[in-house]
């Protein structure tokens, strides 16, 4: 088992996710995460889809993908790809704890993007490791919020 | 014709994303942008869902979406609530762009996430107009690659 993250170019058409989520669901194959988002071609959007499984399992599913009509381009993100995933996380915090929870989002460079008498609301983008490591923080204070996008990413460097 | 941001908590089943998909897509809804991820609870995900249309359609999408097995919970995020996306953009730079590029990312306070010789990828979060307008000033460069995550987002204020 080993999770791959795959980079998928795809027209931009009304039901081009339930096709793609519908590949997996039918055929038991787990999504662990799946963004999309516009290019700069508003026809085509970059869709990207962390899962796990055998590299007999990953070999089909990147061979089914790329079978799909919607599908122009697919490539694995190479291991040391950029990831990145946001979180919105709300903590309850009483005047006390706001110093606390402030003092964590620092040393973490998450911003506070919301503050009432007795809540925070912070954002923080990062890899699945620093989230994880930032939630496991927060657990420490009532989390009563959490939103999060799921994994996007791109291939380093070179870009001729 | 207005912008609907529903938040969704659902079963965190194999299926779900097929089936909120497939939803959308055979009753001819729209989605603009879906983001899905755990909470707290490794059993429960939250599904923001952008979606347009006229009144009687989001009502209809509301109520359709409420009705599916695997929806626990649902609600339309109010016009204050708090919504970002999260973005990576590869351009091309030669040496003498970087310190162009690096000039409108310090303004935009996005983050320099890879530079290889010819190119620099930036991680850029905010609301969509934010991330419209930094990719306005990025198209002045050769912009190789985008990947975004669509909206997340959360209800601002009192978490009692």
């Amino acid at each position: 088992m080993r999770q791959m993250v795959l980079s998928i170019l795809v027209e931009n058409s009304a039901g081009v996710l339930s096709r793609v989520a519908g590949l997996f669901s039918r055929r038991g194959y787990n999504i662990e995460s799946l963004t999309v988002g516009v290019t700069t071609d508003p026809d085509i959007s970059r869709m990207t889809i962390a899962c796990s499984g055998s590299e007999d399992v990953l070999n089909q599913i990147k061979k089914q993908v790329a079978k799909l009509e919607d599908v122009i381009d697919i490539q694995e993100l190479p291991n040391n790809a950029v990831l990145r995933e946001l979180l919105l996380v709300q903590v309850h915090a009483t005047t006390e704890q706001r110093q606390e929870v402030i003092a964590i989002a620092d040393i973490y460079r998450a911003k506070i993007v919301d503050v009432s008498e007795n809540s925070l609301m912070l954002e923080l983008t990062g890899n699945v490791d620093k989230l994880k490591a930032f939630l496991e923080l927060m657990e420490g204070f009532e989390i009563t919020s959490i939103a999060r996008t799921g994994l996007t990413g791109l291939a380093r460097g070179i870009a001729d």
